[in-house]
C-alpha cells in the first residue's frame, strides 16, 4: 500500500476532552472535517469567554479540506463554526436541525450566506472526495444527531459522536442499532467513541424519566415555572412545552438564544408546541402565576444569563419572587459546580424553591454510560479502539471497559489532542504530534490571549498592585515632590493608607539617601517592605519620570 | 420564664455553610462555644490563604466565654482554634485525639501552652457553667468524634457534629444509639443535624468497604503506590496500613502534617501500625518499588501539596513514573472538581494508573445520607429540628426529609449564618441577625481583605491593566516627553506593542489637541479606544507628573 493509502486520524485542538470539538481525517490528500466547537474557559482562565480548537492545520492546508461534516447541533460541536469559515472555506453537511442552528448563528455574526450549507438526513451516504461518509441516526439530547461510518481504501472507521442508547427516546427515535450491527458484519478497523460518561456504571436513563418528574414539578407548583437549561436542549424544550400542555400552562421562551432556537426548531418540526400555547415574554408576566411556564439559559450559573441575574436580582424584566418554582434541566458541566451552587442557594435566599437534578430526576445526561459504552463495542467489535470526546481520566476508563469487553490493550489507543494516528495495512499506529492546542476567544479578539498573558493576570488577581510615580529632578536626581502610591486588589483602603507613608519613606530614603534611580530597584525595595509588612507580594510598578 | 430563662443558638460566621465550623449557645448571660474550624477559598475568592469565621462577637463578649468544646479533629472544626485562642481566653474540651490534633496545630505555631486543654472522653457529661453537656460517641472519617446533648433550664438540645451511622466502622465503636435514644426518651427540644448529604440517597456505604478496594489495589500495582488523602483522616491512614500489611508493604508518611499526625495518633493509639513496617521516605525511595506506599496529601489538586507537585513534575525529593499507582482516597470539595480532575489527568500522563472514587471505592464519605437523616430524626424526635452542616440547599434538602418523618413544618427552621434562635418556654424562634460573614487569612494577615478587595482583584483578572505615565511641563503644560506605557495581563507582548502608539498618539492628541491634564478623562479616552480595539476593558492608570 502506497502512502497514500493511508487514512490519518487527527484529533485537533481542544481544551482537555480529546476530540470532542474538532476532529480530521485525512486520506490521499484530502482531508474530512468533523465538527467545529467551543469550549468553556476554566476557572484560571481569566477573562476569557470562549475557547476554540487550535485548527491552524487547517489554515494551512486550506484548499485540502474536503468538507466539514457536523454531527449535532450543541455549541461544542457547532460554536467555532464562523470562526472555521471565516478561515477557510469548504462545504458543510449537516442534519436540517444541526443546519438550522448553523444558520442562526452565522446570522447572528453577519456571516448568512457566506457558507454553502448542504442538507442532509441521517442514513445518508455521502461521497466526499476520497471519504465514503455514511451517516446514522443517534440519540443525544438534541434531535438529528448523527455518527458516521468512514470509508476509505485503508479501512471502515466509525466515529460514534455524542450519543446514548435511549430505548424509549422522546422523538421516538432510537439509535440506530442496524446500521451498527452491517458495519460490525462489514468489519470495523476502528472504533472512535463517546467517553463523557465512561466513569458512570451502568445505562444513562431514558429521556423519558423527565416527562413524570417535571409532571410533578408542575402538580406542586404553587405558583411560577421558570425552567433553566441550554438553548441548544431542543429536546427538553419539547418536554416542557408537553408538561405546559398537559397541565394547562402557558410557554414563554426568554431570551435571544432560547427564542431563536425554539423558532427554528419549531419552524422545522423537531419542536411540536401548540401555538395557543406559546405566549411572549411579556404575555406570560401578566398572566396569573399559576399558568405560566418560562424556559431560559443560566442552569451553568453564568452570572450573566438569565438564571445567573434572577439569581442576584439584576434581571430587568422580571424578579424571581417567593411561590416561584425554578427548575435547573441540566448537570454542572465540570468547574461549574461551585456557581451552580451558588445559584441554587441565592434563588432559595430570594424565596423560590428550586428543584435540580440531585433532587428530583428533571435532567438526565445524553452520553452513553459505562453499560452503554460496552455495548457499542460489542455491536461494532472494532480491531481497534480509540476512546474520544473526554479528559484523559475518562479515556483510560473508556480504554479500560474495551479491556474488559475483550479488545487486547494493544489495540487501544489512548491518546490526546494533536496526536496524529495512522491506519494503513490493517495498523494503527501514532504518526506525529501537532500542537493540538486551543485559542482563548475574548471580545472580539481570537488568539491574542495565551498562556503568559492569563499568568500575568493571575500574579494580578493574587495579591493586587502597587504603583508608584517618581519624578525626579533631571539635573539633582532629587524628588521633585512626594512619590504618588495607588493600589488595586491589595489591602483594605485603610489599610493602604497606613502603608502608603511607608513606602514613600522607603522611596524617598533610596533616591536621597542611595542616590537610587532605577525603576527596577526601588520596585525590588518596596516588593521586600510590602512583604515583611503583609507577608503578600503584589504586583508592584515603579515609573520615573525626570523632568 | 424571665429573659435570662432562653437559650441563644447562634450559628456563627462561616462561608455558606452553616454553623458547620463555629456555633455558640448562649444561657444566662454565659457563651458555650462548639468548634473552631476554618474554611477553604472559593475559585473566586483570589490569593486568600484560608479563611476563618467572624466571630467578632465573641470578642466582644470575650468574658462571657464558659468554653469550647471541640467535636472532632478535622480543619473545618479545629483551624481557627489559634485564632480564636488569641482573641479570647476560654478553656477547651476535647477528646484525646482531637486534643492531640489542637496541639500539633498550636505547637506549629508557637502556641503550645497558651491553651488550657481539658480531655475528655465520649460519654462524659461536662458541667459548664449553666450549660450540662453530654457528649455522645459519632462515627465519621476521623476517629474519636463526639456529639452533644446540651441541657439548660430551657430545654435539652442535641447537636450531632459531623456524623454517619456505620454499622460497621473500622474502630469497631459505632455511633452511640443508646445514648441518642436516651435524649429521645428524655424529650429533645431541638436537633441540629449534620445536612451535608440530604440531596443523596441512601445509606452511606460503612468505611469498611474501603479495605476490599485497597487489597485490590495493592493486589495489581506493578510498583510504587501513593495514596492521597487528608492529613486529619485518621481513619483513612489505618486502614492503609493495615493493607500494607497484608500485603507486605513497607509505609510512609510524606509531608509535615502527615507525619505529625500520624506521629500523634500513634503515640495516642489511635493509629496501630507495626514498627517494622514504618520506614522513612528517605528508606522507601531505596526499597523495590513493589515494596512501598506512601502516604502523602494532596487528594484535592491542591497545586502545593506533593500530589499536585508530583502531577506538575515539580516535588523535590520524587517523582511520580510509569509504573506507579496513584489513590485519591478523598471527594472533592465543591469547587476543587476541575482541580482535582486536572491533577488526575497529568499523573495518567506521567505514566501513573491513577485510582479514584469514581472509579473503585477508596473513598467513602463520613456524613449521613438521607435515609440515615431520617434515622436520627426518628431515633431523637425532637420537637424543632434545625438542619445545620450545609449550604442552604441542602439545608432546605434535609428540611424536607424532616417533613418526611413527621416534623412538622412550623417547627423547622432553615436559617443562615448570623440569624440567632431562641429557644424559650417550648418555643425555638427567630432572634435577631448578626454579620455572621467571614474573614480572609492570607500570608500573616487577618481581616485585611474584604470583598472589595477581591473584586478589585478579579477586575484586575479579567484583563489585566494599562499604566500610563504621562510628564508635563509645569508651567506649559505640554509633554516633556513621550507617554510611557506598561500593560500586565492584557494582550499579548507583540500586540501591546502595536497598540503602544496609538495610546501615545491619544494623549499626546489630547494633552496638546486639547490641552487636557486630567488623569480620569485620559483615563477614559485611553479606555474607550482600547475598547474599540480589543473589545475588552482593561483598568487604566494615568499618573500625570508635572515639572
Amino acid at each position: 500500500m502506497s502512502k497514500d493509502q493511508k487514512l490519518r486520524i487527527i484529533p485537533l485542538g481542544g481544551l482537555g476532552e480529546v476530540g470532542k470539538n474538532m476532529m480530521a481525517y485525512e486520506f490521499g490528500g484530502r482531508i474530512l472535517v468533523v465538527d467545529a466547537g467551543l469550549m468553556f474557559p476554566e476557572n484560571d482562565m481569566l477573562g476569557v469567554d470562549y475557547i476554540i480548537p487550535d485548527y491552524q492545520y487547517l489554515i494551512d492546508n486550506a484548499r485540502r479540506v474536503e468538507a466539514i461534516v457536523i454531527t449535532h447541533g450543541h455549541e461544542d460541536h457547532i460554536g467555532a463554526i464562523r470562526h472555521l469559515l471565516t478561515d477557510i472555506s469548504a462545504p458543510v453537511y449537516a442534519t436540517p436541525l444541526t443546519r438550522g442552528l448553523i444558520e442562526v448563528k452565522l446570522a447572528r455574526n453577519g456571516l448568512a450566506g457566506r457558507a454553502v450549507l448542504n442538507t442532509i438526513q441521517a442514513g445518508d451516504t455521502l461521497r466526499l472526495g476520497p471519504f465514503q461518509v455514511e451517516t446514522f441516526h443517534v440519540c443525544h439530547s438534541i434531535p438529528d444527531a448523527i455518527g458516521l461510518g468512514i470509508t476509505t481504501p485503508a479501512g471502515l472507521v466509525v466515529h460514534s459522536g455524542d450519543y446514548k442508547f435511549d430505548q424509549t427516546p422522546v422523538d421516538n427515535w432510537p439509535t440506530d442499532f442496524a446500521k451498527l450491527a452491517e458495519f460490525s458484519a462489514r468489519g470495523v478497523d476502528v472504533l472512535l467513541a463517546d467517553s463523557t460518561n465512561a466513569e458512570r456504571p451502568g445505562w444513562t436513563p431514558s429521556e423519558r424519566v423527565i416527562g413524570p418528574a417535571l409532571d410533578e414539578v408542575f402538580r406542586e407548583a404553587p405558583g411560577r415555572i421558570i425552567v433553566a437549561t441550554f438553548a441548544s436542549l431542543i429536546a427538553r424544550m419539547q418536554q416542557v412545552a408537553d408538561a405546559a400542555v398537559r397541565h394547562g400552562r402557558k410557554m414563554a421562551f426568554v431570551g435571544a438564544s432560547m427564542v431563536d432556537n425554539a423558532k427554528i426548531a419549531r419552524k422545522m418540526g423537531y419542536l411540536e408546541i401548540p401555538d395557543a400555547t406559546i405566549v411572549s415574554l411579556e404575555e406570560a408576566l401578566h398572566l396569573p402565576k399559576k399558568e405560566v411556564v418560562l424556559m431560559c439559559t443560566g442552569s451553568q450559573g453564568e452570572p450573566s444569563s438569565i438564571i445567573g441575574r434572577l439569581s442576584t436580582g439584576t434581571n430587568r424584566q422580571f424578579d424571581v419572587e417567593p411561590g416561584d418554582t425554578v427548575v435547573l434541566s441540566s448537570h454542572p458541566i465540570p468547574g461549574n459546580e461551585e456557581a451552580v451552587n451558588k445559584t441554587i442557594n441565592r434563588l432559595f435566599r430570594r424565596g423560590a424553591n428550586v428543584i435540580y437534578e440531585a433532587v428530583a430526576a428533571v435532567h438526565v445526561s445524553g452520553h452513553a454510560s459505562s453499560e452503554e459504552q460496552k455495548l457499542l463495542l460489542n455491536l461494532v467489535r472494532p480491531r481497534f479502539f480509540v476512546p474520544i470526546h473526554g479528559e484523559l481520566h475518562q479515556l483510560k476508563r473508556h480504554a479500560v471497559l474495551a479491556r474488559q469487553v475483550g479488545i487486547p490493550a494493544e489495540n487501544i489507543q489512548v491518546v490526546e489532542n494533536g496526536q496524529v494516528l495512522e491506519l494503513a495495512d490493517g495498523r494503527l499506529t501514532l504518526a506525529e504530534r501537532m500542537p493540538g492546542g486551543y485559542i482563548f476567544v475574548e471580545g472580539e479578539s481570537v488568539g491574542e490571549i495565551d498562556m503568559d498573558v492569563m499568568q500575568e493576570r493571575e500574579q494580578l488577581a493574587r495579591s493586587g498592585i502597587v504603583l508608584i510615580t517618581v519624578p525626579l529632578d533631571k539635573y539633582s536626581s532629587r524628588l521633585l515632590k512626594e512619590p504618588e502610591v495607588i493600589t488595586r486588589g491589595f489591602v483594605s483602603p485603610e489599610d493602604a493608607e497606613a502603608l502608603v507613608p511607608l513606602i514613600r519613606q522607603k522611596v524617598t530614603d533610596l533616591v536621597h539617601g542611595g542616590g537610587l534611580d532605577d525603576e527596577k530597584l526601588i520596585a525590588d525595595a518596596v516588593r521586600s517592605l510590602l512583604y515583611h509588612e503583609t507577608k503578600r507580594r503584589p504586583m508592584v510598578f515603579v515609573s520615573i519620570t525626570k523632568a
